[in-house]
């Protein structure tokens, strides 16, 4: 599986784990609902800015977010 | 400190640890020597896909490169 599809699952899995929906979690980022929804179908190649907006808005460390590679 | 500032300086400490240079990383990476040197002056918004180059170039975890949150 590519990065961005390891990504967007880990941002999914970390977003479920809070219950908080893709428009929430979008507002919490100050990213659109639809970057968002494309970021978790593993459709973007993020960059740092917009990894570290996910990790303001999951309320995680950004090393948090990589921690799909177990 | 902006996050690509900081990813950046962390990429050069890692640089630096496995004393090589900018031309040895850069063709680890498979990146450019400009393109790494942008990114540890921290000019570069780095992408995911460049992220999972530098962790494979530099022969550690993605979640290493941000190991500066401490």
């Amino acid at each position: 599986m590519n990065i961005e599809k390891r990504f967007g699952l880990r941002i999914r899995e970390l977003r479920m784990m809070q219950e908080i929906s893709q428009e929430e979690l979008a507002w919490r980022c100050q990213l659109s609902k639809n970057y968002v929804s494309d970021v978790e179908r593993g459709t973007r190649n993020v960059s740092l800015k917009a990894i570290e907006k996910f990790a303001k808005g999951l309320d995680v460390r950004i090393e948090d977010l990589f921690h799909f590679e177990r």
